[in-house]
């Protein structure tokens, strides 16, 4: 059976060693080496080793679930130990990714599964996670086909939808459909609810489950929203644009008191999210 | 036992109907009549009545649960027919329905409910909307404090959270906590869904449950925003400015590559809408 390995155990290597259960030989390793045991003890890994260099020695594919920053940093520190093991990861930026791939020479295909929740941590592990979720295969220039069809089929094991794209088709796409609108819930719990404290009350009292699930995902982890921004600043600004214009036609709607073409608008977003939901797995629908 | 009319049997108003049972003779009217049949065979009423002016004859208490520039016609159409009840309504603009009620002379204290789906129609009641969520209670000036004690009592019974307000403060308080926000969320779904067609199933694929959330609800009513919306216009254009203050704020930080800033501003964001939950009840919360 195929030997997959795990590097990093947090909320998404956790619930993908969970939802690989039966599909395969599970390694895992995690810089917390009782996160490993729990791990093992739960039913997560077959085996937990002692270090990263162990996992990718045993491994006939690793998956980094690191923070970017990280992910970048151990394809350089371990390529010589990647020599026997196809490297995918499960980062949100894939250029930066692919290039500290290929300068070090290591045997490579990116993936970016669409899943997640605001949350972090091996304790809040998803099993299913990924089922139904688009998965994006992101070969570097020239990746042997073989290469590329392993790490789709281990999505499909999970039972996420691969689809291949280049890095810098990758990183627009995501600008738009996920960055974006990270930058734009916090700028919204923060100009509704940062407001000086005698007023503060009242503002909570104003907000219901409409504005909950609107800044939702605005109280994900800022360390990672840091890294993750940092990495796509040249797509998220071009996309943060096409945002600005759409809002500003919005609002001069509403200053010209042309809330018949409001109407017009805001029912195209309506209709544009009900065609969207028609296409998703039932359980991305409300 | 006090009588308590419904005019209006949309999701709100059988949501109210259902929260009540029990509590008080529930009386309603629809301008369908076979939802008031229906509503009466589900137990959601006690009595459907053929008209508003019988609806009105009857009870002791009458709750508007319809479009706000109906609201604002029946107070003006029923003025005569409305002496022997106390009146309220659950708009989400309140200045506009005060004017309308003080200028036909009608005894009226306004009420504003947080709580609500993007979806609307009877068959979306939800039992037990009510629980839990602040209801803002406007009124009038000179409105009797019997009068104020009796539509909080009314919100009491559904275990909703009553809290005196002008209309005005009101106006300005909801632009800034749900106006802006189904604007903002309305610009995002337009920005990221509606491109030319060619490019449209790759930016569907790029959509996930994060995205989801955060447009939810721009897939509400487009007329009821936009009745809302023009009813509000002022407050609403100047809450949009304290928005897009905070938006320009995470733009630069990018734009600059002043990371740190950028993580410690969205930290604030977090940090508030942590704050801001742990005041809530549980199922406002994630």
């Amino acid at each position: 059976m195929e030997k997959i390995a795990v590097v990093g155990l947090g909320m998404l290597g956790c619930s993908l060693c969970a939802s690989l259960e039966g599909s395969c030989v599970r390694l895992g390793w995690s810089r917390r080496p009782e996160v490993g045991q729990w791990a093992v003890r739960n039913g997560l890994l077959e085996e937990a080793c002692a270090t990263v260099e162990e996992t990718l020695a045993k491994a006939d594919l690793t998956v980094l679930c690191l923070p970017i920053p990280v992910i970048m940093e151990y394809l350089h520190r371990y390529a010589p130990q990647m020599k026997d093991t196809l490297v995918t990861d499960i980062g949100s930026v894939k250029g930066c990714i692919e290039r500290a791939a290929v300068e070090n020479g290591v045997r490579f295909v990116g993936s970016h599964p669409m899943a997640g929740t605001e949350k972090s941590g091996p304790e809040s592990l998803v099993r299913g996670i990924y089922e139904g979720a688009s998965v994006f295969i992101v070969p570097p220039p020239g990746a042997a086909e073989a290469d590329i069809a392993q790490v789709e089929s281990l999505w499909r094991k999970v039972k996420a939808k691969p689809r291949r794209l280049s890095s810098q088709e990758h990183d627009l796409l995501v600008a738009n459909t996920s960055h974006v609108p990270h930058v734009v819930s916090s700028a919204l719990a923060l100009s509704v609810l940062d407001v000086p404290e005698n007023e503060r009350a009242l503002r909570f009292d104003g907000c219901a489950s409409g504005f909950r699930d609107t800044v939702r995902v605005a109280a994900s982890s800022p360390r990672m929203w840091k890294e993750i921004l940092s990495h796509n600043r040249e797509a998220v600004l071009a996309a943060m644009e096409s945002y600005e214009e759409r809002c500003a036609k919005l609002k001069k709607l509403i200053a010209d008191g042309d809330f018949d073409g409001f109407e017009k608008e805001f029912a195209r977003g309506k209709e544009m999210i009900e065609l969207w939901q028609s296409t998703k797995h039932p359980k991305f629908r409300r």
